[in-house]
């Protein structure tokens, strides 16, 4: 399977970057209420949801109480894009991939010619989006693949380092929530081991997670090249393939997890339908077990979309939490601030 | 690609089932010295070996010396089948897949005539070794695939739980290395995360390895079969299929140190021409790198085999460990006693 599976996660992306309204202006910074010392959710508003959170961390976390989890199976799994960090106006790692293209562009002179590279070097993303999913394809394959392990994590680390988010003008990591890191924190303060579960590529993420979520390289399961053992100039090197071998994504995202955990988890985090089977594998166990859906309700302070977005589309996973139990989380409505910036 | 590179690696393994010499007695047990509060390896002779391993880790954990490296660096690789336990007189997995033969014969009764389970069932190995990687593909097929990930885990545990050695008439799992528990007992205390890396099954090692060397289930990297999302009486699950992910053995070492642990190790230990990318992507690297092969040099207390035996054989790697700086440790001269129920 030849990226084909990405393309799709990412043409309907793209087809979003010309149509997508984003918000108007940014929110006046709010003034988070001084937290009491003992609460480790501070940016979380009092209310069901917090409590949800907190109650089910004390209840798996009480010796010798009725749902009690010994520490080792404290697995709690986090998506990525939506969840824990923004993905609007494209997700962050297409940003990467165009950004990629133009970096590349003075060694491809034909890209002048070429759609879509043409389309993306004149910011004309009508002209990306008509080249559709084939087109994705040849951006994927021109950007992600063909160098090594460790050329990609050093052109990974460099872009997170100067890239700019186009309305925020920070950095992207700075776009991550500010609630999230809190309840990441709480966790592993209660001896949760915490992973990310993501589509984005696990290359991708891998060389700022434990920076940025204190999650180390070997907490993410992500979507991923087929990687092959060889060597440059008398040195072993892994390259990275045109082969795609794990999309980590809907159904994708249980594989992934057994194969890189091994384990159930017992908390799972999501905002998308592409969650779905993540969510339904953590909560249909036995046992205390609690799934979370981040519901992008702000249309001030972040971004408001759910059913017909073309990103992180969540439609299924919302008409069926209220029967499964998984918890919505209303940005507007349970997030005193969005941003760790804006605290 | 449908079991085929597996088999490969087990077709060589039942050609030895009748050629291979047991030892022939069990060795008078030693009395280990005692040994001085302080000694993180008693069952270690003193010597070259020890001091290696112990002088590593001192030096890399040296805080402000010249080779510290701080402890999310830390990355321990253990081959397992003749690293960490024996793989005497046939792989224990493959025993595992026989004795399956037997358990699931009373719902096969076409087997009777049919190699080679015929072979299996009458212990006729020189049936089973002619036909060949055709028929261990059928006893793979049809002992580890099929079911789901619950479902092997359970077979696994009753296996592991019940089965005998045939020598020692003990479970496979009291024949692990003593001294290689110390190893791993004292990374752990050092800061270091310890990992199993084997070309054996995954699944096949995660119900135990917590247990038995202290390393969690999601700190095990090994040969998979492809697990796909499904649902059994409208509870979901994972059904493991007739295809193979990763091999994870040779070049396919780095590919899944790569996969689930995304960091490169700084020490790894192997005994055979299986791990030999491992340890040359270990040791490959800048900074402090240590790589360890466990040569098999001890017929009366264990076995001894390298360059020509079917299992582990050790012949590259034993030809280049000095030039590459890897540690030979020699059962017989290094260590005091070999397995933990022989203290």
């Amino acid at each position: 399977m030849i990226l084909r599976s990405f393309a799709v996660l990412l043409v309907l992306a793209v087809s979003a970057c010309g149509g997508s309204t984003p918000p108007t202006a940014l929110a006046p910074a709010t003034t988070p209420q001084p937290a009491a010392a003992a609460d480790p959710l501070p940016s979380w508003n009092d209310g069901a949801t917090k409590k949800a959170i907190l109650d089910f961390v004390g209840r798996v976390t009480r010796a010798g109480g009725p749902d009690f989890v010994p520490a080792p199976e404290r697995i709690a799994t986090f998506d990525n894009d939506g969840t824990l960090w923004s993905e609007q106006p494209i997700y962050f790692q297409l940003a990467f991939a165009f950004d990629r293209v133009t970096a590349l562009a003075p060694k491809h002179p034909e890209w002048k010619q070429q759609q879509p590279f043409k389309g993306l070097l004149e910011g004309d993303m009508k002209a990306v989006s008509a080249r559709g999913e084939k087109g994705l394809l040849e951006v994927i394959a021109a950007t992600h693949v063909g160098n090594t392990t460790d050329e990609f994590a050093t052109i990974v680390s460099e872009w997170i380092a100067t890239a700019r988010h186009p309305k925020y003008k920070r950095p992207y990591t700075d776009l991550v929530y500010q609630p999230m890191l809190e309840v990441l924190t709480h966790l592993r303060a209660n001896g949760f081991k915490t992973y990310v579960v993501s589509g984005g590529g696990v290359e991708f993420m891998r060389p700022w997670v434990e920076r940025v979520y204190g999650i180390p390289p070997e907490q993410v399961v992500g979507s991923r090249a087929k990687v092959q053992y060889d060597a440059r100039a008398g040195k072993p090197v892994l390259l990275r393939l045109a082969a795609i071998d794990l999309i980590d994504d809907k159904a994708g995202k249980p594989v992934g997890i057994h194969q890189v955990i091994g384990r159930r988890p017992i908390m799972a985090f999501g905002n998308s339908d592409g969650d779905f089977e993540m969510l339904e594998w953590t909560t249909s166990a036995p046992g205390p077990r609690l799934g979370l859906i981040v519901h992008h309700t702000d249309a001030a302070r972040e971004w408001a979309y759910d059913r017909t977005s073309h990103i992180g589309q969540l439609a299924r996973a919302l008409d069926e939490a209220p029967r499964r139990g998984w918890i919505l989380a209303d940005m507007k409505q349970d997030w005193k601030v969005i941003y760790p910036f804006q605290k």
